[in-house]
């Protein structure tokens, strides 16, 4: 049985996961890899702290063991693609730097496998990177860039070699779903959950990529990439976060039998795509509305095989690392036969304003006799058909309540809120708020 | 590009299905095999029948589209299995006769890829057939035989190569899950949920080996032998059917915050394997308490990743063909390199009474006042914890209650039955009734 030998770069949450796995399963993972699979060496700045949790062995680490600078780290990356030993490097430093993906794209000219959990890079630079894989007939493997723990990756590429994916939506940031779910289960508001999620250690103290939907963007651009053979620009993702969900919306959802959550969508309609991060009304007999905290969950629509879910830890140091892992033995065991993602067809991405689907809108009006009534006929005079009216919360300043209509587009929504500011042009007290609903 | 010929024996539901998709989808599955994958020919009875639903060209069919006799059958099965030019063949037969057995084993014998959904003859004669396509290297794709779409099978040899397997849970058996669904959400007996799944077409005419547990222990044999690379003999599982679940017990689990589902279960327990398929009790919080219908529903547990649960489509014709597809994809692409079951480590295969579970017990009793004392001190005094004592349906000649415990062995409860008879001889009107609740 050959050698088939790995290096760590970057061993921090992620790699020394990689590093632990590596070294507790080898035999396992080399019947598996039909190759004996040898963690041979790790570059990490600080490899006393990196070594720590998991008893990593300190001779493992360039140095010796002891504290890198920067140009120090760096010079032994650069060892370590050049060592001709090496079959497969574990990039887990993280960030999209040039840095950075000068060094991943060195490893592929190197003809090295890459195996990667960097979903912000894969999802800006990921055509280089790809591309590089292609040309240097080495695998680029990323399961754990979307959803840690969640096989993903593999089972669109595999799995569903005999489908067509048509549809994704998916709860891929797990720490707007812990605000989420706080949310809706102890009645917080949104500035309170996000605290309490600070204070757990599962929302960063800038928390701009997780709330803003940024973080969730990249995993989607991913699945788009894999699913649909296109090349979405992270950047043209339309992203709306969850800072504007407020409680009184998650008691309008429960009313309308649904919870919200921050939901990846991406569909192929007619050649082209649509794709969307935002806060979504989910109905409660969607798996997707039962999936909290933490947790992750991919649901997709094939065209033959139906809907799966796949449900699983989005997050955590073996969680990652254990799919970090199943991409080296894959890359061991089937080494030149990779698919690496190729553009098949190049469709385009258009705006979802035009698509249909059921919306929920709740209306803040000035409170008098005969607001329902012009509201919801607005709304079907644009030939919407309207499927429920809340309970109206009716308080001494105002009257809120909202309507769920049947599937439309948003430009018909538009249309009937321009026609309600005509006829009434004082009874909008507030911009209607609109929000998809996901059956 | 070289030419992928596969050969389709037995075209009835499923082996449609796969010759449905790789007619109409020859381009992509030959871009994704890097062969150009190409239905080469088709052996059944009855051509015309086996044609018509998805307007299979008849030439393709040996025989030239006349049905055939059950020897002119075997003769062209023969044929095709001496073809060279044939990479694959599809059984899609089904049943667990020597001759179809004896086709299979020629099949690898003549160096072919052979792929089935046929998870009977897999869990009662696999051993047989992945030694023989390892001897002959060749693929053995079984994705199809457990749980139709759900892509469980490549997940766990796959996607989970840097993990290891410590326990499954699942519904796989959409039949069972059909009748326990409407009994719950219809109120309806057992005997007419049946007859309602019959006229639906979900139940056969004998519904035996669905409801009796047998179809979902072929499932799990399958899956053990996948995870833990030991060959559990089929014969040797402890089934119990979801014919003695009644209306009553619903009610109770209910109460309990439960629903009651067939649940195939194993785990590894200090390297053994306990393993059975019963009607359990499902805490509401699980994802496999909400699984309703014909879906199935497989929940892992790994020892990296944690928690995963897979839910799709447990069967139908393009469902299924889908999975076969995969396989066929998979072993054109990887060809020599798929890794086929091997038993790493023989685990023994002990009873789960010895393993603690909670569990729900229901009792029917003389109706006095201090019974429940006596019962739930019974239970104490064999060091169980006790958790919830339901409602007590009274009614004229009896008491009815349920007792749901902490975890405890089987052996403990049936002391603390034994311990019950001998206070109170004549108490017990029935033989308590003793559920497992899954968390």
């Amino acid at each position: 049985m050959e050698n088939f030998n790995v290096a760590i770069i970057g061993c921090g949450t992620v790699g020394s996961g990689v590093a632990k796995i590596l070294l507790d399963m080898q035999n396992e993972l080399s019947v598996r890899a039909n190759q004996k699979i040898v963690l041979k060496s790790i570059v990490d700045i600080y490899p006393a702290k990196s070594a720590q949790t998991y008893n990593i062995p300190l001779n493992l680490f360039k140095g010796g063991g002891k504290d890198l600078s920067k140009e120090e780290a760096s010079k032994y990356i650069d060892e370590v693609i050049a060592d001709k030993s090496i079959n497969l490097i574990v990039e887990s430093i993280g960030g999209t730097s040039d840095f950075l993906l000068n060094k991943m794209l060195d490893t592929l000219k190197a003809k090295k496998h890459l195996v990667t959990a960097n979903k912000a890079i894969l999802a800006e630079q990921g055509k280089a990177l790809f591309n590089s894989a292609k040309e240097n007939n080495v695998c680029l493997g990323y399961e754990a860039s979307v959803c840690g723990a969640i096989p993903i990756i593999k089972s669109i590429r595999e799995s569903f070699a005999g489908d067509q994916v048509m549809e994704i939506s998916g709860i891929m940031n797990g720490t707007s779903n812990y605000i989420l779910s706080k949310m809706q289960e102890e009645g917080l508001d949104f500035a309170t959950a996000l605290k309490m999620a600070q204070e757990m250690g599962y929302a960063e103290a800038d928390p701009t990529l997780d709330i803003s939907g940024g973080d969730a963007g990249h995993k989607l651009a991913i699945l788009i990439k894999l699913a649909f053979g296109t090349d979405v620009k992270y950047n043209d993702l339309m992203l709306t976060g969850i800072q504007k969900v407020g409680k009184e919306d998650l008691d309008f959802a429960n009313e309308m039998g649904c919870t919200i959550k921050l939901i990846c969508y991406a569909r192929k309609i007619d050649g082209k795509i649509i794709a969307t991060v935002k806060p979504m009304m989910v109905k409660y007999d969607n798996f997707l509305s039962k999936v909290s905290g933490a947790t992750n969950c991919v649901q997709l629509v094939n065209k033959y095989s139906g809907t799966h879910y796949f449900i699983g830890k989005g997050a955590g140091s073996l969680e990652t690392a254990s799919s970090i892992v199943a991409d080296i033995v894959f890359s061991a065991r089937y080494n030149d036969r990779i698919q690496n993602i190729t553009e098949s067809d190049i469709l385009q991405l258009v705006s979802s304003d035009n698509v249909e689907f059921a919306y929920n809108i709740t209306f803040a009006t000035v409170d008098y006799p005969g607001i329902t009534g012009l509201v919801t006929t607005a709304i079907g005079e644009q030939h919407i058909n309207i499927d429920t009216v809340s309970h109206n919360r009716h308080n001494k300043e105002r009257a809120i309540f909202s309507v769920a209509t049947m599937p439309c587009t948003l430009e018909q929504i538009k249309k009937a809120i321009a026609q309600i500011r005509l006829k009434a042009p004082s009874a909008l007290i507030e911009e209607p708020k609109i929000i998809p609903i996901l059956k």
